[in-house]
């Protein structure tokens, strides 16, 4: 199968962009370099995408979200944000969609600090809308990429909703440089001196959430549009040889260790 | 509401079962402590919980998502590999879930290293399956959490498939200790000397992939049958102060913070 050869013979991106001169339009990307053909998804009815989408309100969707972190908390409330008005607009598939299964992002997935839920949630809504890289258009995956790396450079929260529960000056903003949970909480811990159970923390997260719904669904817009560009610059597989983020030296200290570079 | 007022008392898990006596059958831990009584979450009508579940073979589960991984990488394949034979033996609502949107879970989701798919696979499947703590059962959460101890314990990978596309002596065991992508594949990567791009290392990360699968299986049936009962002792938010995993001193070394404790 010709993915699989491509895949597994390791071929790299830039090898495959010399030697097709461009991008075929509806081409994705291999897992970490090469490249696929549109592969015709084999599943069920929701597996056909594009799923129909509508321009939708950033400001509204954020106001939703930051509502809903109150009560499913921040992955299902990202997702609940966007798919919550389809369900009223388009109706299905998103009326089938189990949207609150997601409430177990929390916390970086039942509080083990992994991926922070927002970014995680937007992930599954692009990925969800847009489709799989591996059937037909890679801007789901892209978009997911751009949302990871603006999670972790923005100062956070960005988002001050309309009827605050807690004084926006009593939450100050923190530049996480990860999207993990535990380094986002963790630094916003320790520039406020506040408790992960602190009303303020938790208002915090909320909005959150509520910011990375605002920008998911101005990319979303921008890609119903027809005028999305890809901005994420960053690919730990291609600069690093590993999966991974930028901030290598918040863990690694100065000691970064060199991946093995064989290609057997 | 209630459950809003718990959250943001922050009260203890400890004060609340001295409160109560004992933990009322159905009712569910709220973020980081507190309790909730079971809600009826809004939603549509895929949104009632549990699904329908009919016992599966983990052997079969496994292999099946082994040859996935080839197709769809690591998230993906764990949540086909159960779905798809949910589909044949139960129909809807296994039929409307767009189980290829989850392509993006790869390489800790899109290359980034957080979350190993195979653990975000598996969550997904079980909190789709059983239903959010919010609603009814805390099992879909708890399973969860198992899966991501287990992952981080367990010498993977463990599981060998009937017919390997790499001699299984080249595919050398680690513990991640760790349920993260860059730190499970690091290690490994590490331990063989070999590649990000190398067909062993695809072939590793198919392996785990099925392992995963074949253990969530073993606890779905368990929870199917009546029998689950919670393994996983560990709470970084009750122990730690801080969502996070338990493995503190692989990037902190011996300067680990103390979190902030105020109860504001």
């Amino acid at each position: 199968m010709a993915k699989d050869q491509l895949d597994t013979q390791g071929v790299s991106r830039r090898k495959m962009m010399i030697g097709t001169g461009i991008l075929a339009a509806g081409t994705a990307l291999s897992q970490f370099g090469g490249l696929l053909k549109p592969a015709q998804a084999k599943g069920g009815p929701t597996e056909k995408w594009p799923w129909p989408y509508v321009k939708l309100d950033p400001r509204t969707t954020a106001e939703i979200c930051y509502n809903e972190w109150y009560r499913v908390f921040c992955g299902c409330a990202v997702i609940n944000s966007v798919f919550s008005q389809l369900r009223k607009k388009v109706g299905e598939p998103y009326t089938s969609f189990p949207i609150d299964s997601f409430v177990f992002l929390e916390g970086g997935q039942m509080g083990w600090g992994t991926i922070c839920g927002s970014p995680a949630g937007a992930n599954i809504v692009a990925n969800t809308i847009i489709g799989p890289r591996i059937a037909g258009s890679p801007d789901g995956h892209h978009i997911s990429a751009d949302i990871m790396q603006w999670y972790s450079e923005a100062s956070m929260p960005v988002f001050t909703p309309k009827k605050p529960r807690i004084n926006p000056a009593k939450i100050v903003k923190t530049t996480s440089e990860s999207p993990l949970c535990h380094i986002s909480v963790g630094k916003w811990m320790k520039k406020s001196g506040l408790s992960l159970k602190s009303k303020e923390r938790k208002d915090r997260c909320a909005r959150v959430a509520a910011s990375t719904a605002y920008r998911l669904v101005e990319l979303l817009n921008t890609w119903h549009a027809g005028t999305y560009e890809p901005t994420s610059d960053f690919s730990a597989p291609s600069e690093h040889g590993i999966t991974g983020q930028f901030n290598c030296m918040d863990c690694h200290g100065d000691d970064v260790p060199e991946p093995p570079m064989s290609t057997s």
